[in-house]
Order: C-alpha cells, then sequence, then structure tokens
C-alpha cells in the first residue's frame, strides 16, 4: 500500500438507490484518513421488502469503527433523505453537525424529539465562507431545488477542490430562496474542481428542467374555477409550492388552511428562519369548519398516498371536520414516486367515488421536478469544469447512464456505488477499497440489521402461514398425547369443514405415537420430524409448504 | 317491483378495477332473467394486500347462486384477466363456454391443466353468425387490440342490442390478424345500440391511439446498431410484436430465441390456430447456446418484472446457459403497468450492473398500447351511436371519467361498480340491486375468501412479527412455571444482548404466579392476561404491538 496521502469518497449510502444518503469523505495516509460525512439520510420501508419497518438508516459500522478519525458532519438540505438519520444515528456518531439555517432548525427538531442536545447543530454561513474540519475546508454553496436553501458542498483538501452538489435543479426563479447564481458557482470552481460528485436522479430526462416560478401561473385559474371546495396536496418540504398554491388560493378569495403535522412543521420552520415572508395568513381546521366551501382552500400532506397523511383521510371521510364531496377539486401539485403508484390511484379512487374531481400533473402544468435533468447536468459539468464526475443519488442504472454523460463531455466518470472507497488524489480515480454497507431498520424502538432474519422471517410468515406446535415430553421421554397445533395466516378450513388444525393433530398423533425415545430425547429430532409432518398435511390439504414453530416441553417429576 | 321483463347488466369483476373481468347480462322477469356470463378473469397479487396468494379470481357466489339461470359463458379474448378464471372456477359453472379460436385453444389447456374436459369450449364464428344463449343471440365481433382474435361482443335480446367492446383499440394496421374494419363494426350498429358497454381503461390519455404497425420500423435500427447480444422483453401475448420483434432480428441477421413458459405457450397456440405465419424460424436455448452472442435475439418473458420470468433470471445470473454482459442490449419492449414499478427497476439496474444497456419505451417508439386512448372512445360512442354508455374495465376513477366522456356527447353514461345490477331495458337505465361481490384468493390449491382473515393475518404477522407462549395448567389449576416464548419476526436481543423471549418468560412467570384459580381455569381469560403481558414487554422492550398465539394445554392426571 502506498504511503502517498489519499483523498477518499466513500458513499454508505445513496449510490445505487434513491434514498439514505451517506457519503464519506477522506484525507490522509492510507487508512488513516480523517473523515467527514457528509448529509445523513433515511430510506422508507415497502411491504415487499421490509413489512413492518418504519424507516431505514444506512449501515454506518464502517464510520462507528473509525468514528476517531471523523471530524464532523455536514447536511445538505432538509430532505428527510438526507438529513431524516440524524435523531436516530447522532448517539452512534456524536460529533459536530453543521447545516445552514433552515436545515439547522429541522435537524435541532430530530434531535430534541429523541432527547439529544440540539446545540450540537452549527448554524454554518455560506460560501466563500469555509468551515474548518481537518485537513478539509468545507463551504456551504447554495443552489436551487424543491425544498428552501438547498446546498452544495466546496470541499477543498489538500489534493484539490470536491464539488459535492447535493440535490439540485438549475433554478433561476425559485419563488423561495435564492436563485440559481451562475456567478458564484462559477467562483466556486474558478480554483479547478477535481471531482463533482453530482446528483443523477433526472439523467434520465431529456429536457431541460423547468423551473419553480412556471407553475404558479398554472394555479391561478384552476383554483379560480373551482366551484367546491379546493384541495392541494405536494411535498410539503417544497415551501415555495405551498406559497404558490396559498397565494393562488388567496386570489380566489378562499381561506387557506394546512392539515398534516409535517406541513405545519415545515411552515413553521421556514417561519422561524425568516424564509416564508409573502405566505398569506393561514387558519386552523377548526376555523375551516365555519368556512364556507367555495371559499375554502386546504393545502394537506400525503401526495404519496401515505395512509395516515391528510389526503388519505379526507379521501376515505371525515377528517378534523372536513369532508369532501360532489363538486370539490383534489389537486396533486406532485409527481408520483416510482413504487407508490398503487397508494396513490386508491385515493384517487377513492375521491372519485365521493365525485370529486382530481387533478392531477398529466400534463405537466402543477408540478416541476426538484432535480436536474440531463441537459442541466451537462450544464453543471461545463459550469464546473471537473477532471472528474462521481455520479450520485441513483440507483446503478442513473450511475451508470452518468457517468457515460460525463465520459461523452470529455472527463472521467466513474460508477462508485454504496461501499466502493475510492481515492481521488492520484491521477486517475481508483477503487481503493470495498466496504461492507447496507441498512438498518428502525423497528419499532429497536434498530435492527438487515441480515438478522428478523424481516425475512415476517416475509416468509406473510407468504406461508405460520403453523404452531406445541408438544410434551414426560420425564420418561414419551410424548404426551396432548399435541396442539394452531394455525394463523392459513384456511382454517379444508376440503369444505375439515379443520387443517385438526387434520394436523391427528398426523402428529399417528406419528409421534411411533417415535423412538432417543428421538423424543432429541429436540432437534424431534422438532425436524414434526416440521417435515406438517408440512406434509399443509402440502396435501393446500399446496402450501407454512413456516412451522415447534415448541417441546419436558415435564420434570417434581 | 315491476313484472316487465328487464335487461341487466351486473359486472362480478373488472368495473372498479383493473383486472379479473367477469360481466353478467341477463333477460327476463324481475330475478327469473336468463343469464349469460361474459368473461371470467384473474387478477394478480400483491405484496400490499395479498401476501402469499397466487391468483385472484371474482367471488361468483351470486353467480353459483343462480346458476339454473346461466346460459353459458362468452370469453371476449385470451388474456388472463378475461380467461385465466376458467380453469379454476369452471367447476362451479359447468356451463358451455364460447370463444373464437384462438382463446379457445388457450381455455381448453386451462381446463386441462385443472383436469376437466376441454371439450366443453366450443369455437365460436365471427359476427354477423350469432350463437343462441336462451333469450340471447350473441356474436362475436373481431376488434383489434393487443392480442390475437380478440371480440367485441354483440349481444341481442328482445329490449334491443348491446354491445360489450372487451378490451379494444382502433388500430387498421395490427400487424397479426384482421384491422378493425369500421364496415363491420358500422353494420353492428345498424339496427341500433341500446348500450355500448365500453373499455375504460386508457380514458385519461388524451392523443389518439397508435398502431402496432408504427413500433417495427423503430425495431430494425435498433436491432440493426446493436453488437452484443440483442434481448427483448415484451407481453408473450402481444404476437404482433413478438413477430416485429422477430423479424428485426432475422433482418439484423440474428437467430430468434423464445424464452419463457408463456412465449412458447402463446406461440404454440398461435401457430395451432393459423395465427402465426409470417414468423421466423426459431431456435431453442440450447442451440442458441452455440451461437455467437451478436447473432443472437432473444425474445423473453418478464416485462413487468415478474421474480421468476425469464426477464429476472437473465437479469440475476446464468439461464438455460445464456449469460448477458457488457456490451448486450436488453429492450423493453412494454410499458410498465402500475404498481410493478420497483420490480421492473430492479431488473434494470441488475442489467446495469452487469453492464447492459437497457433500452425502454420512454420516448414511445417501441411500445404501443392495446386501449382506446380518449379520442378513440369518442370514435367508438359515434361509430356505434349507443343511447347508453357503461364503462367497464377500469378503476372507479377511469369509469367515472368515462361517463363524463359518454355525457358530453350527448349520451346517458352510468357509472356501474361491480356488484352494481343495472337494467337497461327502460327509458333511462336504472340501478335495481346491489349484489355482494368481491375477490376470491387461490392460495397454494386452497380458494380462500377475501373476508376469512386468512391474508389479514399474514399482513398482521408481517408487520407486528408473532408471539408464541405455550403454557401448561396441571389438574388442580395450577400454572405450571415451564412457561415457553417464541417470537418470530421480532429481534432475538435486545438492549445488546439479554433475550427478548427470556424477558418475556421472566414477566409472564411473575404474571402467572399471582393469577387465581378461576382466571387459571378459563381458557379465554389465561390467554387475554398473557397476550396483555406480552404485549406490555413488546412495547417497553422494542416499542412493537406483536400478533400473540398462546397454547394452553391442560393436563390431566392420568
Amino acid at each position: 500500500m502506498s504511503g502517498r496521502d489519499r483523498l477518499i469518497y466513500l458513499p454508505l449510502g445513496g449510490a445505487g438507490e434513491i434514498g439514505m444518503n451517506a457519503y464519506v469523505y477522506g484525507y490522509g495516509k492510507p487508512g488513516k484518513e480523517r473523515l467527514i460525512l457528509v448529509d445523513l439520510g433515511i430510506a422508507f420501508p415497502d411491504m415487499d421488502t421490509t413489512p413492518g419497518v418504519d424507516i431505514i438508516v444506512p449501515d454506518i459500522t464502517w464510520l462507528t469503527e473509525n468514528l476517531n478519525r471523523l471530524e464532523a458532519v455536514f447536511i445538505t438540505h432538509g430532505h428527510e433523505d438526507h438529513v431524516g438519520g440524524v435523531g436516530h444515528l447522532y448517539p452512534q456518531i456524536k460529533k459536530p453537525i453543521h447545516c445552514r439555517a433552515f436545515t439547522a432548525n429541522l435537524a435541532r427538531r430530530k434531535l430534541q424529539e429523541k432527547g439529544q442536545d440540539p446545540k450540537v447543530v452549527h448554524t454554518a454561513p455560506s460560501f466563500p465562507q469555509m468551515i474548518d474540519a481537518g485537513p478539509f475546508k468545507v463551504g456551504f454553496l447554495p443552489v436551487s431545488h424543491s425544498i428552501p436553501e438547498s446546498n452544495a458542498l466546496v470541499i477543498d483538501s489538500p489534493a484539490g477542490r470536491i464539488i459535492h452538489t447535493g440535490d439540485f435543479k438549475i433554478d433561476r426563479s425559485p419563488v423561495v430562496g435564492q436563485p440559481f447564481s451562475d456567478d458564484l458557482w462559477a467562483e466556486a470552481a474558478r480554483p479547478g474542481v477535481r471531482a463533482l460528485v453530482c446528483d443523477s436522479t433526472n439523467v434520465f430526462s431529456k429536457n431541460e428542467g423547468r423551473s419553480e416560478a412556471e407553475v404558479a401561473p398554472n394555479l391561478k385559474p384552476l383554483v379560480q374555477s373551482a366551484t367546491g371546495m379546493f384541495v392541494a396536496t405536494t411535498f410539503a418540504s417544497n415551501v415555495a409550492r405551498l406559497q404558490s398554491l396559498a397565494i393562488a388560493g388567496e386570489a380566489a378569495g378562499r381561506s387557506i388552511c394546512l392539515m398534516g403535522r409535517a406541513m405545519r412543521r415545515m411552515t413553521e420552520a421556514a417561519r422561524e428562519e425568516g424564509i416564508l415572508t409573502d405566505f398569506p395568513k393561514t387558519i386552523s381546521p377548526e376555523e375551516a369548519a365555519d368556512i364556507p366551501r367555495e371559499n375554502l382552500m386546504l393545502i394537506v400532506t400525503g401526495s404519496q398516498g401515505e395512509r395516515r397523511a391528510a389526503s388519505a383521510q379526507l379521501s376515505r371521510g371525515k377528517y378534523f371536520g372536513m369532508e369532501l364531496k360532489e363538486g370539490d377539486t383534489f389537486l396533486f401539485s406532485s409527481k408520483t414516486i416510482p413504487g407508490n403508484e398503487k397508494e396513490v390511484a386508491r385515493i384517487m379512487n377513492n375521491l372519485s367515488e365521493l365525485g370529486v374531481d382530481v387533478v392531477t400533473d398529466d400534463d405537466g402544468l402543477y408540478h416541476v421536478s426538484g432535480h436536474a435533468n440531463r441537459p442541466d447536468l451537462e450544464f453543471m459539468h461545463n459550469l464546473t469544469q471537473p477532471q472528474i464526475v462521481v455520479p450520485m443519488h441513483g440507483e446503478h442504472r442513473h450511475l451508470r447512464e452518468h457517468a457515460k454523460v460525463a465520459d461523452a463531455g470529455g472527463r472521467i466518470g466513474i460508477v462508485a456505488p454504496n461501499g466502493t472507497m475510492i481515492d481521488l488524489a492520484g491521477n486517475e480515480p481508483r477503487v481503493v477499497d470495498h466496504v461492507e454497507t447496507g441498512r438498518t431498520y428502525l423497528d419499532g424502538s429497536a434498530l435492527v440489521g438487515q441480515f438478522d432474519g428478523v424481516v425475512r422471517d415476517r416475509i416468509r410468515m406473510a407468504l406461508n402461514g405460520h403453523v404452531v406446535v406445541a408438544v410434551m415430553v414426560d420425564d420418561d421421554n414419551e410424548i404426551l398425547e396432548d399435541t396442539w397445533v394452531d394455525i394463523r395466516g392459513l384456511p382454517e378450513q379444508v376440503r369444505g369443514s375439515a379443520s387443517l388444525a385438526d387434520i394436523m393433530e391427528e398426523h402428529l398423533a399417528g406419528q409421534l405415537a411411533r417415535v423412538n425415545t432417543r428421538t423424543a430425547n432429541d429436540d432437534e429430532a424431534l422438532e425436524g420430524l414434526i416440521v417435515k409432518g406438517v408440512r406434509k398435511v399443509a402440502q396435501d390439504e393446500i399446496g402450501k409448504r407454512p413456516e412451522v414453530t415447534v415448541l417441546i416441553t419436558r415435564l420434570s417429576a417434581e
């Protein structure tokens, strides 16, 4: 191993997936690099792969094993996939957290919710001011996205400058917050950029991205023409959109009521940080109940069909005294994130049954993306002129495509999925290590490892059902006749009316009557025999192979 | 109740959902109408709502209770959501099944697989020839769709003619099969159409639909320019597409190999019925293994990301001796059905990791839909000039939107979701009854009712985990100390290293030691106590509320 100082990049999450961003940078002698962590986000579970799980955080074992090398944490912006892990993982890290004011406001709330000290979060100034962190100097370079105060990071090391874009789009009229500043970015790029570590989400979108400002002019006539109640849902963190919606509502003579916890938290944080200055007055749901529906606009959470969010609740019936009906309008000022299609459709169908007119963004009128499209990525490459482009924030296919875009522009594009440690200090980026990465599940209040078998067992029970057998063995190694079978998640009755549990008990009784003393004395052998017997009956009767739990109780003479 | 004869329409499946089509028509005195059934399809399960289920069929209880009134079954075309239920439900129906030759071929295979007599399927002639079925005469009116020999049904009753479109598009150059014939449809409409029961799938698509013939010219240059192996996936039943793909492959000097069971079944049926006449020669996977990859084209199943289909297998590694690698091309000549996005993306990412170039239909070059878009629906309304339009084959929002289209055209549109019986004989369509409908799950080899609790229990185990407690009570109503706890789908260790099962056992031991004889003697009370105790520990330790099964064994003195 060379003794030369390395400049390493190591994604622990976010590279090879969209979600739970966590990127490590390091500088120093091999294996002794001083480290910083950029972002600490979460991902959301689904029934297919993570039933029952509450949220997913990156497995940061590598980081905790190298904690003495970690200088600080930098959070680019306030989306859950970037800041959401702070509350859950801070206790394992305990290093200063740097972010801009709005993100800091959100991060502090998260720490407080978990009983942690919010003072560990430091409000950072913006580039060209820089923060010292070991061998690094880090600057927060403002960039447009779909939440206030998003930032790229300018990361200076003795081996050169890295720009880590965070999530971004090129928006020169973002409605809320600073427009994308070509001048500021040119200034950041001027000393030369060794590597651009760059958002890849929309690399497959071929047209130039559109500005947030394009939405408002379409919202106004829509709200104006609505007759009944007007409800709009969007991403709660898209404060600019909330403002455009509220202004359109106010212009149409409607009172604005925000519904849903995230909606209130975001606007509260934005107000506290002085970001929401032009936002119309809002009323509470209680006040809204007294206002004629044609004079009311609800802005609600749940654009992704989340079962407990306001949209879903309203689609199912009364919610905080509100009830939708024929003649009302419901706008999805959002796109459906892949994987949420069925949940969103369920809400739309519920609304349809209520007679509510649903308006979506099918024609691109009522939503714009927060991420840079392919031409915008090319623009970014050209603006910053990096030697190396490291695509991040994307599934493997996004990273690969983005690397191709970089190559086509005459730069070095490198695909480095989670766990790939690359050294950016040499002439060419070089893979120097592979690190175990993965997902940790927050399940209730417990952290569960991806490979602990907990979720695997849940999935198996869901697919196959669960049969429980209780068997007793007396102190002479005789199996008692009272073997009990209980089934869950399998049909109780088979062949018309016979009880599946009874058939299993009968089969086991016959089987166990023939068991010799040695087997009866051997838990493992006895369990194996019973599992096999249960599965045989299940296969014969219902064509399934259930999960089986066997409880063997050995009675001892007292 | 009026004694006037009714002409009833009753969807048992397919109206309010996309899938498991089953529509009843009846004519006669109220409650004594003679019936026919149109289509008998399946729907596909998902992990969110139907884990472990194999397929979903409509609950046909109403039909089986009125079986003496049922004359016959008519199947419009060979898609699984129209014919897929025949094998599973025929034993409950036992009436003649009518379909055109290709569909009959598929239906007979399904019956044979289930050990039923394939002779109950009758090959029908096409309109203007009609089949007698009680008070009805039924004609198979050819229509273009995305599978050979799709048909609308012309259903004549003493109260007038109904046209049931089945799935359709307006395609005047469908590559395989008959073009849409304006003349034939005009002839069918000439006597006057009382009701058009009409496909609603694409009502939200605003542009005129495109012809299958538009795909082939785009395929040729794509295949021509590929260097490595070329793999294409599409819906196996889209025989026209298979042919276009195969011809493009042949033109590029490639041997064609079909992979996947459905792919072979469909082409076999199409060949047997004389539909596939221009299809290039194909080779077996064994032969393909000997051919240089640049001279090979695979056409494979699994466009929807199905885990066991050829696409998924190829994306994971070797399959029938084939292995994809850098430089190969994989084309999705398909669209992703809502709900399948994640599975499809998983395959694309696997392929990306292998270095395979994935081509999708993002730009509309390599796939066209098989359903009529909104302008095509308007065209159909105008062509057939029905008094009434009954939207079917759609979720509630599709039906409602389609009814609005009908209204806008000056016709009567009526939304009649599953279970809504409407009488079409009067001046206006009238809802005359609501019938219990639902879904029946084929689970292994058992049919399970939607509300039997089987699937609900599986979902609960998946979300909450499952704790099993075995407790013994002796013949003096004393609870023995050997209470056993087994957990599945919950973390085994909590607080670092303590065993969750041990903590529960300890808690229960303390609790049960204090139980009085009356409670110990009462199964229900004892179970309630234990469930509560287990949930308390789980809540305290891991913040979850698990499912709990309690097995109480009462020992009797022998």
